[in-house]
Protein backbone atom coordinates (compact mmCIF):
# COMPACT_ATOMS: atom_id res chain seq x y z
CA UNK A 1 0.00 0.00 0.00
CA UNK A 2 0.99 3.75 -0.44
CA UNK A 3 2.60 5.36 1.97
CA UNK A 4 3.35 8.90 2.79
CA UNK A 5 6.84 9.06 3.92
CA UNK A 6 8.18 12.31 5.23
CA UNK A 7 11.92 12.69 5.72
CA UNK A 8 13.79 15.79 7.70
CA UNK A 9 17.11 16.39 8.95
CA UNK A 10 17.25 18.75 11.99
CA UNK A 11 19.48 20.03 14.67
CA UNK A 12 20.10 18.70 18.57
CA UNK A 13 17.48 21.49 19.29
CA UNK A 14 15.08 20.22 17.24
CA UNK A 15 15.41 22.93 13.88
CA UNK A 16 14.43 21.97 10.20
CA UNK A 17 15.64 25.24 9.24
CA UNK A 18 17.94 28.21 10.91
CA UNK A 19 16.77 31.57 11.03
CA UNK A 20 16.04 34.49 8.71
CA UNK A 21 15.46 32.35 6.22
CA UNK A 22 15.58 34.40 2.79
CA UNK A 23 15.99 33.89 -1.11
CA UNK A 24 19.72 34.03 -0.40
CA UNK A 25 19.46 31.87 2.14
CA UNK A 26 17.05 29.32 1.22
CA UNK A 27 17.86 26.88 4.94
CA UNK A 28 18.16 30.03 6.76
CA UNK A 29 21.37 31.11 8.93
CA UNK A 30 23.23 28.03 10.06
CA UNK A 31 20.56 25.86 8.09
CA UNK A 32 23.19 24.58 5.52
CA UNK A 33 24.94 22.84 8.07
CA UNK A 34 22.30 20.08 8.80
CA UNK A 35 22.77 19.12 5.58
CA UNK A 36 26.85 18.62 5.49
CA UNK A 37 26.53 14.99 6.03
CA UNK A 38 24.85 14.21 2.92
CA UNK A 39 26.56 16.26 0.48
CA UNK A 40 29.67 13.91 0.27
CA UNK A 41 27.83 10.94 -0.57
CA UNK A 42 28.22 9.26 -3.89
CA UNK A 43 24.70 8.41 -3.31
CA UNK A 44 23.64 11.95 -2.83
CA UNK A 45 26.01 12.96 -5.83
CA UNK A 46 24.75 10.88 -8.41
CA UNK A 47 21.12 11.54 -7.47
CA UNK A 48 21.86 15.31 -8.62
CA UNK A 49 23.74 14.73 -11.75
CA UNK A 50 27.14 14.99 -9.97
CA UNK A 51 29.03 11.55 -10.46
CA UNK A 52 29.15 9.15 -7.91
CA UNK A 53 32.46 8.21 -8.11
CA UNK A 54 34.20 10.61 -5.75
CA UNK A 55 31.28 10.39 -3.09
CA UNK A 56 32.03 8.97 0.31
CA UNK A 57 29.95 5.41 1.35
CA UNK A 58 28.71 5.00 4.64
CA UNK A 59 25.91 3.82 6.81
CA UNK A 60 24.40 7.08 5.64
CA UNK A 61 24.07 5.80 2.00
CA UNK A 62 21.75 3.63 2.54
CA UNK A 63 19.58 6.19 4.39
CA UNK A 64 19.71 8.60 1.37
CA UNK A 65 19.35 6.02 -1.16
CA UNK A 66 15.82 5.30 0.96
CA UNK A 67 14.41 8.58 -0.08
CA UNK A 68 14.12 7.60 -3.84
CA UNK A 69 13.07 3.50 -3.24
CA UNK A 70 9.43 2.86 -4.50
CA UNK A 71 8.60 6.45 -4.46
CA UNK A 72 6.59 7.70 -7.48
CA UNK A 73 5.29 11.06 -6.00
CA UNK A 74 6.64 14.09 -3.89
CA UNK A 75 4.87 16.45 -1.89
CA UNK A 76 6.67 19.94 -1.00
CA UNK A 77 5.57 22.72 0.99
CA UNK A 78 5.95 26.40 -1.40
CA UNK A 79 8.90 27.52 0.96
CA UNK A 80 10.91 24.50 -0.19
CA UNK A 81 9.91 24.92 -3.47
CA UNK A 82 10.97 28.70 -3.16
CA UNK A 83 10.17 31.82 -5.49
CA UNK A 84 9.31 33.82 -2.29
CA UNK A 85 5.50 33.78 -0.67
CA UNK A 86 3.20 35.58 -2.29
CA UNK A 87 2.12 35.60 -6.28
CA UNK A 88 4.21 33.50 -8.34
CA UNK A 89 6.19 36.15 -10.13
CA UNK A 90 8.82 35.52 -13.10
CA UNK A 91 9.70 32.05 -14.08
CA UNK A 92 10.86 30.24 -10.75
CA UNK A 93 11.30 26.62 -11.45
CA UNK A 94 13.38 25.49 -8.31
CA UNK A 95 16.05 25.82 -6.67
CA UNK A 96 17.45 22.99 -8.70
CA UNK A 97 18.56 22.77 -12.38
CA UNK A 98 17.06 21.64 -15.12
CA UNK A 99 16.69 18.26 -14.08
CA UNK A 100 15.74 18.15 -10.50
CA UNK A 101 16.61 14.78 -8.66
CA UNK A 102 12.90 13.57 -8.24
CA UNK A 103 12.27 12.29 -11.26
CA UNK A 104 8.45 11.96 -10.52
CA UNK A 105 5.53 14.26 -10.32
CA UNK A 106 6.24 16.76 -7.31
CA UNK A 107 3.09 19.03 -6.24
CA UNK A 108 4.02 22.10 -4.52
CA UNK A 109 1.50 23.14 -2.01
CA UNK A 110 0.51 26.98 -2.29
CA UNK A 111 -2.72 29.08 -2.66
CA UNK A 112 -1.20 30.42 -5.82
CA UNK A 113 -2.28 28.43 -8.71
CA UNK A 114 -0.27 28.31 -11.55
CA UNK A 115 0.65 25.96 -15.02
CA UNK A 116 2.50 22.82 -14.26
CA UNK A 117 6.31 23.37 -15.07
CA UNK A 118 7.62 20.08 -16.69
CA UNK A 119 11.46 19.84 -16.33
CA UNK A 120 13.95 17.28 -17.53
CA UNK A 121 14.15 13.47 -16.43
CA UNK A 122 10.82 12.88 -15.31
CA UNK A 123 9.99 15.79 -13.03
CA UNK A 124 7.12 17.70 -13.51
CA UNK A 125 6.14 20.55 -10.68
CA UNK A 126 2.07 20.71 -10.12
CA UNK A 127 1.10 23.33 -8.19
CA UNK A 128 -1.72 22.10 -5.88
CA UNK A 129 -3.92 24.39 -4.16
CA UNK A 130 -6.89 22.39 -2.98
CA UNK A 131 -5.12 22.10 0.69
CA UNK A 132 -3.41 18.89 2.20
CA UNK A 133 -6.03 16.16 1.94
CA UNK A 134 -6.69 16.69 -2.25
CA UNK A 135 -2.95 17.23 -2.64
CA UNK A 136 -2.33 13.94 -1.01
CA UNK A 137 -5.04 12.22 -3.10
CA UNK A 138 -3.36 13.91 -5.97
CA UNK A 139 0.19 12.61 -5.27
CA UNK A 140 -1.05 8.96 -4.15
CA UNK A 141 -2.47 8.26 -7.69
CA UNK A 142 0.40 10.07 -9.66
CA UNK A 143 2.22 7.70 -7.54
CA UNK A 144 0.72 4.87 -9.21
CA UNK A 145 1.10 2.13 -5.98
CA UNK A 146 4.47 3.67 -4.84
CA UNK A 147 4.86 5.65 -2.02
CA UNK A 148 4.44 9.30 -1.60
CA UNK A 149 7.32 11.30 -0.36
CA UNK A 150 6.85 14.33 1.97
CA UNK A 151 10.13 16.52 1.26
CA UNK A 152 9.44 19.00 3.54
CA UNK A 153 9.74 21.61 5.19
CA UNK A 154 8.78 21.54 8.90
CA UNK A 155 5.72 23.25 8.33
CA UNK A 156 4.29 21.27 5.69
CA UNK A 157 5.50 18.26 7.87
CA UNK A 158 3.28 19.44 10.75
CA UNK A 159 0.20 19.91 9.00
CA UNK A 160 0.13 16.55 7.84
CA UNK A 161 1.64 14.83 11.24
CA UNK A 162 -1.88 17.07 13.05
CA UNK A 163 -3.76 15.81 10.36
CA UNK A 164 -3.28 12.20 11.04
CA UNK A 165 -2.00 11.88 7.63
CA UNK A 166 1.32 10.67 8.02
CA UNK A 167 2.92 7.69 7.70
CA UNK A 168 6.35 7.34 8.50
CA UNK A 169 8.98 10.06 9.51
CA UNK A 170 12.57 9.76 9.20
CA UNK A 171 14.78 11.95 10.89
CA UNK A 172 18.50 12.94 10.59
CA UNK A 173 19.65 14.42 13.94
CA UNK A 174 22.87 16.28 13.32
CA UNK A 175 24.86 17.33 16.40
CA UNK A 176 24.28 21.01 16.12
CA UNK A 177 23.07 23.97 17.90
CA UNK A 178 20.96 26.43 15.69
CA UNK A 179 19.55 28.01 18.60
CA UNK A 180 16.93 30.07 16.76
CA UNK A 181 14.86 28.53 13.31
CA UNK A 182 11.94 26.58 12.56
CA UNK A 183 10.99 23.71 14.21
CA UNK A 184 10.09 20.49 13.09
CA UNK A 185 8.52 19.84 15.93
CA UNK A 186 6.69 23.37 17.62
CA UNK A 187 4.47 22.52 20.31
CA UNK A 188 2.00 19.92 18.91
CA UNK A 189 -0.32 20.74 22.87
CA UNK A 190 -1.36 17.21 24.23
CA UNK A 191 -0.08 14.99 21.18
CA UNK A 192 -1.73 11.90 20.98
CA UNK A 193 0.42 10.78 18.05
CA UNK A 194 1.73 7.38 18.88
CA UNK A 195 5.10 6.56 17.28
CA UNK A 196 6.39 2.84 16.70
CA UNK A 197 10.06 2.75 16.29
CA UNK A 198 11.40 0.87 12.57
CA UNK A 199 14.71 1.71 12.66
CA UNK A 200 17.70 3.76 14.23
CA UNK A 201 20.78 3.67 12.52
CA UNK A 202 24.14 5.01 13.98
CA UNK A 203 25.38 8.66 12.50
CA UNK A 204 28.72 8.35 11.29
CA UNK A 205 31.03 10.34 12.96
CA UNK A 206 32.85 13.11 10.37
CA UNK A 207 35.84 12.32 9.02
CA UNK A 208 37.18 15.92 10.74
CA UNK A 209 35.76 14.68 14.19
CA UNK A 210 37.55 12.30 16.93
CA UNK A 211 35.78 9.22 17.49
CA UNK A 212 35.84 7.96 21.59
CA UNK B 1 40.84 15.95 34.11
CA UNK B 2 37.67 16.08 35.39
CA UNK B 3 34.40 17.01 33.64
CA UNK B 4 31.30 17.90 33.73
CA UNK B 5 28.55 16.00 31.50
CA UNK B 6 25.00 15.83 31.34
CA UNK B 7 22.60 13.14 30.33
CA UNK B 8 18.90 14.17 29.48
CA UNK B 9 16.29 11.72 28.07
CA UNK B 10 14.55 13.54 25.43
CA UNK B 11 11.21 13.25 23.63
CA UNK B 12 11.29 13.25 19.68
CA UNK B 13 9.85 16.57 19.96
CA UNK B 14 12.62 17.75 22.26
CA UNK B 15 10.98 17.80 25.47
CA UNK B 16 13.58 16.35 28.53
CA UNK B 17 9.54 16.56 30.85
CA UNK B 18 6.08 16.38 30.40
CA UNK B 19 3.40 19.60 30.72
CA UNK B 20 2.27 19.90 34.53
CA UNK B 21 4.75 18.92 36.57
CA UNK B 22 4.43 18.72 40.16
CA UNK B 23 4.84 16.20 43.60
CA UNK B 24 2.84 13.40 41.95
CA UNK B 25 3.76 13.57 38.86
CA UNK B 26 7.71 14.49 38.96
CA UNK B 27 8.54 14.22 35.34
CA UNK B 28 5.50 16.07 33.85
CA UNK B 29 2.68 14.08 32.35
CA UNK B 30 3.75 11.36 30.15
CA UNK B 31 6.88 12.36 30.67
CA UNK B 32 7.94 8.80 32.47
CA UNK B 33 7.73 7.50 29.14
CA UNK B 34 11.35 9.05 28.37
CA UNK B 35 12.55 6.74 30.57
CA UNK B 36 11.10 3.25 29.94
CA UNK B 37 13.78 2.37 27.91
CA UNK B 38 16.19 2.42 31.20
CA UNK B 39 13.89 0.60 33.63
CA UNK B 40 14.25 -2.85 32.74
CA UNK B 41 18.00 -2.70 32.30
CA UNK B 42 19.62 -4.98 34.49
CA UNK B 43 22.16 -2.27 35.20
CA UNK B 44 19.64 0.43 36.13
CA UNK B 45 18.49 -2.45 38.29
CA UNK B 46 21.52 -3.07 40.15
CA UNK B 47 22.46 1.07 40.55
CA UNK B 48 18.80 1.18 42.56
CA UNK B 49 18.94 -1.67 44.44
CA UNK B 50 16.74 -3.85 43.34
CA UNK B 51 18.64 -6.62 41.70
CA UNK B 52 20.00 -7.00 38.34
CA UNK B 53 19.71 -10.87 37.27
CA UNK B 54 16.19 -10.36 35.56
CA UNK B 55 17.05 -7.28 34.05
CA UNK B 56 17.78 -6.97 30.06
CA UNK B 57 20.95 -6.25 28.68
CA UNK B 58 21.50 -4.69 24.98
CA UNK B 59 23.35 -1.45 24.08
CA UNK B 60 21.44 0.60 26.08
CA UNK B 61 23.42 -1.03 29.14
CA UNK B 62 26.96 0.60 28.53
CA UNK B 63 24.97 4.28 27.82
CA UNK B 64 23.55 3.43 31.55
CA UNK B 65 26.55 2.07 32.71
CA UNK B 66 28.73 5.07 31.58
CA UNK B 67 27.08 7.15 33.63
CA UNK B 68 27.98 6.67 36.93
CA UNK B 69 31.89 5.34 35.34
CA UNK B 70 34.61 7.75 36.34
CA UNK B 71 32.10 9.86 38.39
CA UNK B 72 33.02 11.53 41.49
CA UNK B 73 29.92 14.39 42.35
CA UNK B 74 26.64 14.65 40.90
CA UNK B 75 25.43 18.27 40.70
CA UNK B 76 21.25 18.73 39.83
CA UNK B 77 18.36 21.20 39.87
CA UNK B 78 15.65 21.55 42.64
CA UNK B 79 13.55 20.46 41.27
CA UNK B 80 14.84 17.29 39.93
CA UNK B 81 15.65 17.08 43.54
CA UNK B 82 12.17 17.93 44.52
CA UNK B 83 10.21 19.03 47.59
CA UNK B 84 8.63 21.21 45.86
CA UNK B 85 9.49 24.92 45.26
CA UNK B 86 10.24 27.86 47.71
CA UNK B 87 12.22 27.44 51.11
CA UNK B 88 12.42 24.11 52.22
CA UNK B 89 9.50 22.57 54.50
CA UNK B 90 9.55 19.26 56.24
CA UNK B 91 12.31 16.39 55.90
CA UNK B 92 12.25 16.13 51.98
CA UNK B 93 14.95 13.81 51.01
CA UNK B 94 15.01 13.30 47.36
CA UNK B 95 12.51 11.11 45.04
CA UNK B 96 14.76 7.98 46.29
CA UNK B 97 15.14 5.77 48.95
CA UNK B 98 17.39 5.87 51.95
CA UNK B 99 20.17 4.50 49.61
CA UNK B 100 20.50 6.36 46.74
CA UNK B 101 21.84 5.56 43.58
CA UNK B 102 24.45 8.34 43.39
CA UNK B 103 27.17 6.62 46.20
CA UNK B 104 28.94 10.34 45.85
CA UNK B 105 27.86 14.22 47.46
CA UNK B 106 25.42 15.67 45.48
CA UNK B 107 24.85 19.21 45.07
CA UNK B 108 21.43 20.55 44.81
CA UNK B 109 21.35 23.91 43.16
CA UNK B 110 18.70 25.87 45.36
CA UNK B 111 18.15 29.62 45.88
CA UNK B 112 17.34 28.19 49.83
CA UNK B 113 20.38 27.28 52.18
CA UNK B 114 19.90 23.60 54.18
CA UNK B 115 22.16 21.03 56.04
CA UNK B 116 23.51 18.69 54.32
CA UNK B 117 21.59 15.66 54.32
CA UNK B 118 23.57 12.31 55.26
CA UNK B 119 22.13 8.93 52.96
CA UNK B 120 22.93 6.08 53.01
CA UNK B 121 25.50 4.39 50.81
CA UNK B 122 27.74 7.24 50.12
CA UNK B 123 25.00 9.74 49.38
CA UNK B 124 25.50 13.34 51.13
CA UNK B 125 23.00 15.79 49.60
CA UNK B 126 24.57 19.46 49.72
CA UNK B 127 22.29 22.53 49.30
CA UNK B 128 24.20 25.14 47.00
CA UNK B 129 23.02 28.70 47.36
CA UNK B 130 25.77 30.20 45.36
CA UNK B 131 25.02 29.68 41.81
CA UNK B 132 26.18 27.00 39.07
CA UNK B 133 29.53 28.39 38.63
CA UNK B 134 30.84 27.86 42.50
CA UNK B 135 28.27 25.22 42.40
CA UNK B 136 30.08 23.63 39.79
CA UNK B 137 33.65 24.08 41.67
CA UNK B 138 32.83 23.01 44.79
CA UNK B 139 31.47 19.42 43.53
CA UNK B 140 34.70 19.08 40.91
CA UNK B 141 36.40 19.51 44.17
CA UNK B 142 34.59 16.80 46.48
CA UNK B 143 34.72 14.45 42.53
CA UNK B 144 38.98 14.40 43.16
CA UNK B 145 39.92 14.43 40.35
CA UNK B 146 36.74 11.98 38.91
CA UNK B 147 34.17 13.65 37.01
CA UNK B 148 31.11 15.66 37.77
CA UNK B 149 27.40 14.47 36.58
CA UNK B 150 25.26 16.86 35.82
CA UNK B 151 22.02 14.77 35.89
CA UNK B 152 19.24 17.37 34.93
CA UNK B 153 17.01 18.76 34.80
CA UNK B 154 16.84 20.76 31.37
CA UNK B 155 16.96 24.08 33.10
CA UNK B 156 20.10 23.53 34.89
CA UNK B 157 21.69 21.93 31.86
CA UNK B 158 20.85 25.04 29.74
CA UNK B 159 22.42 27.72 32.25
CA UNK B 160 25.78 25.36 32.17
CA UNK B 161 25.62 24.99 28.89
CA UNK B 162 25.07 28.44 28.08
CA UNK B 163 28.12 29.50 30.66
CA UNK B 164 30.12 27.46 28.39
CA UNK B 165 30.65 25.49 31.44
CA UNK B 166 29.89 21.91 29.92
CA UNK B 167 32.19 19.57 28.34
CA UNK B 168 30.03 16.46 27.23
CA UNK B 169 26.29 15.94 26.85
CA UNK B 170 24.47 13.27 26.43
CA UNK B 171 20.80 12.80 24.70
CA UNK B 172 18.99 9.88 24.91
CA UNK B 173 16.07 10.41 22.34
CA UNK B 174 12.98 8.82 22.35
CA UNK B 175 10.61 7.74 20.11
CA UNK B 176 7.90 9.81 21.54
CA UNK B 177 5.79 13.02 20.74
CA UNK B 178 5.07 14.80 24.15
CA UNK B 179 3.28 18.14 22.54
CA UNK B 180 4.02 20.06 25.40
CA UNK B 181 6.53 20.32 28.49
CA UNK B 182 10.09 21.81 29.59
CA UNK B 183 12.31 21.68 26.71
CA UNK B 184 15.81 20.28 27.36
CA UNK B 185 17.12 23.18 24.29
CA UNK B 186 14.94 26.02 24.71
CA UNK B 187 15.90 28.95 22.45
CA UNK B 188 19.36 29.48 22.66
CA UNK B 189 19.76 32.62 20.48
CA UNK B 190 22.07 33.10 17.81
CA UNK B 191 24.46 29.83 19.09
CA UNK B 192 27.76 30.13 18.89
CA UNK B 193 28.14 26.40 20.79
CA UNK B 194 29.72 24.13 19.01
CA UNK B 195 29.53 20.82 19.40
CA UNK B 196 31.84 17.55 18.40
CA UNK B 197 30.33 13.84 17.86
CA UNK B 198 31.59 11.64 20.42
CA UNK B 199 29.20 8.60 19.77
CA UNK B 200 26.21 7.58 18.29
CA UNK B 201 24.63 4.16 19.81
CA UNK B 202 21.36 2.74 18.04
CA UNK B 203 18.61 2.50 20.20
CA UNK B 204 17.53 -1.13 20.79
CA UNK B 205 13.65 -1.04 19.22
CA UNK B 206 11.74 -2.07 21.82
CA UNK B 207 10.61 -5.83 22.57
CA UNK B 208 7.04 -4.74 21.83
CA UNK B 209 7.89 -2.74 18.59
CA UNK B 210 8.21 -4.43 15.37
CA UNK B 211 11.73 -3.54 13.63
CA UNK B 212 11.65 -3.24 9.62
Amino acid sequence: MSKLRATMAISLDGFGAGPDQSVDTALGVGGERLHEWMIPLAVFREMHGEGGGEGEVNASTAVVRGWWENMGAVVMGRNMFGGGPGPWRGDWRGWWDENPPYHVPVFVLTHHPREPVQMQGGTTFHFATEGIEATLKLATEAAGGKDVWLAGGASVIQQYLRAGLLDEIEISLTPVLLGRGERLFADLDESNIELEQIRSIKRPASPTSSTA
